[in-house]
Order: C-alpha cells, then sequence, then structure tokens
C-alpha cells in the first residue's frame, strides 16, 4: 500500500503504477485555525510505503509525514519503508559554532522515533546523511534518468558542472551519454551571490548542458549560462534533481539566456519534467 | 537559564525577570529556501528552560521547539523544563474515526522524544493531554490572574459563560471575585457556526464578563455577545486565555458590540493583556 503525503501526491500515483500497488486514500485538512488534521482511509495491514518530500514548506511537510508514521504505528503497521525523494533541512549536516542545530541530524532522529523502518532518498546533497540513521537509509540517484532524458533530446552535448562540487554528478551524466564533461570555478561571496570564473572552455557551437543537483536561488546557474553563452554555446540548458527555485528564481534562469531547464518531480515545480517514479519503484522492489 | 523560542519571546524576558535568572541569546533565521537555522548562543549547563508556544503557525513553532530541545541534548543538558503556554493541537486529543491521527499524542510523544524532561502548559484545553506524557506535565490555570485583572476594573461584575463547557472557568473566577456567574447554552450547528440560546437570564444593569479558555473564529463570542445585549447588560466585555483569534475574529467581535476583549499572553495577540509569567515563574519555583 502507497500512502502519498500532500508534498508528493503525483509521485506517489506514480510509484503506485510501476509496483502495481495500491494507492492509500489520505485525507489532509486545515481547520480554521491552521491546525492540520489526517486521516488514512483505509486498512492498511503489516507493510506500509510513505512517500513525503520535506521540500518548502519544510515544517509543514515534516510535520505531517510524523502524524502519518505515528498513526500507521498506532495501526500496527510494522514495516514502513519511508520515501523522502526530497530530504529538507539536508545541507544543514555538520555544526560549524558551538550551540548550532544540526537540523538534518535533528530531522533524521525525529523521523526514525515516528516510526520509519527504512528511508529511500534522492540524491541527498551530502551523503553522510544515510549515516544519521540507525536503520537501513539509500541514497538513489537520478543522474541515470536525467541523462536519459538528455540524450533523447540532445545530439552530442556537451555537460558542464557549475562547480567543481557538481562534477561527479556531470562526470556519470557524461560517462552514460559517452559525451565530454567540464566544469567552471565558483567562488561563493555571500548565501546569494557567487561569482563564476571562466576557464579555457571549448563550448563554441555545441550543446552546453549544466548538471547540478539542486538549484536554489539560481545565482550559480546564471553565471554559468552567462559564461557558456560568452564561450559560444549555441544551446544553454539547465538540469537538475532538486527544482528548489527559490521565488523568482526561474524567471532569472530564464532571462540569462537559458533554453530550457530540466527538473525532476522530486518536487513540485514548473519544470519537473523527468519522474524519479521507476527509480523509487525500482528500489523498492530491491530492498 | 531561560530559552525562549521565536513564538514566546517576550513572555520568556517576563519569566526570566521573575525568577531573576537569565535569557539565554537564541538565534534564529531563515535561508532563502525557507528552512529555520537556530543557534543557541551560550554555554547552558546542566538545566534549562526552554518557552515556546505553539500556535499558529504550529509547524513551524513545533519544528523549532524540536530543535531547541535536540540542540540542548548535544549540549550536554541533562534536565529541560519545557513551558509550551499554548499547546497546539490539543483540541485532537481522540480519535473519533478508524485511521485518523491523534495529534496531541504525537506532539507529546515527539516533544518527548525531542528531549523534554518536564512539561508546563497552561489551560490545556483537555486536562487528559498531561496523560500524554510519560514525564511529569502541569496544567496550570491562568483564571487567577484573569480575575485578578478583572477585578481591578469592574465592580460586582456577572460572569457568563458562553457554553457550558466555559462553566467551570466562570464559576473558578466567581468564586475568586466573591460574584454572580450563569451559562448560556450552544449548540454547534458546524465548525464554524453556532447558536446559542438564552436562558433566564439576570444581566440586565450588570457588567456581564464572557469567560472561555480559548477565541478561535469568535463565533461562540458574538452570539454571546447579542444575548447579553438584548438581556439589557449595561458592559459586555470578554475575556479568555489563549487569544487565538482567527483572521478577523477580533474585529467581528468588537463589531458585535463588545467594549473588551482581555486575553493573556500564552499567544501573541491584539488583546494580550495579562502576563502568565507569574504563573509559569510561580511554577518553575515549585517544581
Amino acid at each position: 500500500m502507497i500512502i502519498g503525503g500532500s508534498a508528493s501526491q503525483r509521485l506517489a500515483a506514480g510509484v503506485a503504477v510501476e509496483l502495481n500497488d495500491m494507492l492509500c486514500p489520505l485525507e489532509t485538512r486545515k481547520f480554521p485555525d491552521g491546525e492540520r488534521y489526517i486521516r488514512i482511509g483505509r486498512d492498511v495491514g503489516q507493510e506500509a510505503v510513505v512517500i513525503q518530500s520535506t521540500g518548502y514548506p519544510q515544517d509543514q511537510n515534516l510535520m505531517e509525514l510524523f502524524l502519518i508514521l505515528k498513526t500507521l504505528k498506532r495501526m500496527d503497521v510494522e514495516h514502513i519503508k519511508v520515501v523522502i525523494p526530497y530530504f529538507g533541512y539536508g545541507r544543514q549536516e555538520k555544526r560549524f559554532k558551538s550551540g548550532e542545530a544540526v537540523s538534518a541530524a535533528v530531522i533524521a532522529e525525529l523521523i526514525q522515533a515516528a516510526g520509519a523502518s527504512e528511508i529511500f532518498s534522492v540524491n541527498l546533497h551530502e551523503d553522510g546523511i544515510c549515516g544519521l540513521f540507525d536503520i537501513p537509509a539509500y541514497n538513489l540517484s537520478a543522474m541515470p534518468l536525467i541523462a536519459n532524458h538528455i540524450g533523447e533530446k540532445f545530439e552530442n552535448p556537451i555537460i558542464v558542472a557549475p562547480d567543481k562540487g557538481a562534477l561527479l554528478f556531470a562526470e556519470e551524466i557524461a560517462t552514460i551519454l559517452g559525451c565530454e564533461c567540464d566544469h567552471l570555478e565558483k567562488t561563493r561571496i555571500s548565501p546569494n551571490q557567487v561569482e563564476t570564473e571562466a576557464k579555457d572552455l571549448d563550448v563554441k557551437g555545441k550543446d552546453a548542458i549544466i548538471i547540478d543537483d539542486i538549484i536554489s536561488t539560481g545565482g550559480t546557474i546564471v553565471n554559468a549560462s552567462n559564461i557558456l553563452r560568452q564561450h559560444g554555446a549555441s544551446k544553454v540548458v539547465v538540469s537538475c534533481v532538486h527544482p528548489i527555485l527559490v521565488e523568482d528564481a526561474l524567471l532569472k534562469i530564464f532571462a540569462s539566456g537559458v533554453d530550457d531547464v530540466i527538473g525532476t518531480d522530486t518536487l513540485r515545480s514548473d519544470v519537473s519534467v523527468v519522474s524519479v517514479a521507476p527509480l523509487v519503484a525500482e528500489a523498492l522492489r530491491r530492498h
């Protein structure tokens, strides 16, 4: 039985189809004072899969997840596989100053305390997050699905990482497609501002595909797009797993001359064209 | 050391003054993507008091509370007294249909799992909520503070409960003030609509003080106010512990001819004139 939280309704339906499994009705609504009401509409049996992304609004999506998990435990469901396609707070996984909340660890502990038996997530920003759980935790990569999508649309593109951190993703895709791969150098000036330096970059007349795991404010992407255009790329396309796209990020990206933006449905967005349903379904089948 | 969450900053400062204790700096801010950052700005020692109301936005206030508690535990704070002046989700403490989340129980379990050692709350909507905790939990009554406030402003008022559920509160206040007490009969037609019936009510020429624990949409209060006016009350004043006051509730209450609204600071509102700081401080001193 697949239970889709309100942040991942369509993805849950997709996974249910892939697995030929049933989608459980989940009633969610709010009282006038803003409190959430949740009801699991069917007897679930011994095992359940809960799919809920924890992007914005993070705290509401997390609380909904906790309520679902605790309610399933009270219904005597023994084994709960929890799929968190985008793991919110995943970038706060270390303490830099004393007294700081290690939010990713707190979230992991609470999800576990709420009753999760196994965790599945997609392209965790830090692989160490799996180690925050005492239960089996799997970090799936959506890069092969993105590679397939790019391969269908572009002949012999060049894959570009906008900074060194994204180079592994770019290489993963370039290897699958058997095409070129390069990266830019990024210097972060402030949380919202980055400076990207051009290197010897051979993109002239080529379709350049920028790859990153997350697009948040879009600053990194806009800088990368400008440089690729200056170096004569014929097309600039952006692809990512998690299209967070804060406020006007998508508009800024298109305004910088990007031809297309390709994201997955780990988060709901205007560009969630690649579904991770087959990836999630395959992992649920295997474990 | 007193730590005030972002929902109870002023109350925390008041409690610190009452106890002659230190208020701990707590840095809270949000990243562009909406994720919260928290840092406890000082070494806290072995014991701490955390004060955080969990009214609207409930889920954000709860997540902030969990982050504070877990971070204190990682700082090796042994004993954490948690003050939740208004306990959100407190009206969802029973299961009426199968599969429903018993949200109050889930919240209680998570607060405990996050590291609370003792719980202090004010006028819990259901006293049974204390029993949801395995740690000591105290339900404090703000009615004596409200009674004092009324006693200073009105000579020989009549205290009116807008329905039978509020009669105990009205009696508590009438006993303290040595004044009359009565109640109206309420029939709830829908979650947002109530019908209040008049009885033989002797309020002619008197100052009528309507008392309830919570004012949410204000529907109950508007009905009660209309009836009291029809029966010739010279003044109609409303008092409550928790001024939730959803959307235009306060405006509707004043528009119905109410002369004044008196609430406490368990929640931030335009009418939080009575501080529960002395009540909370006294309870913390005693336990």
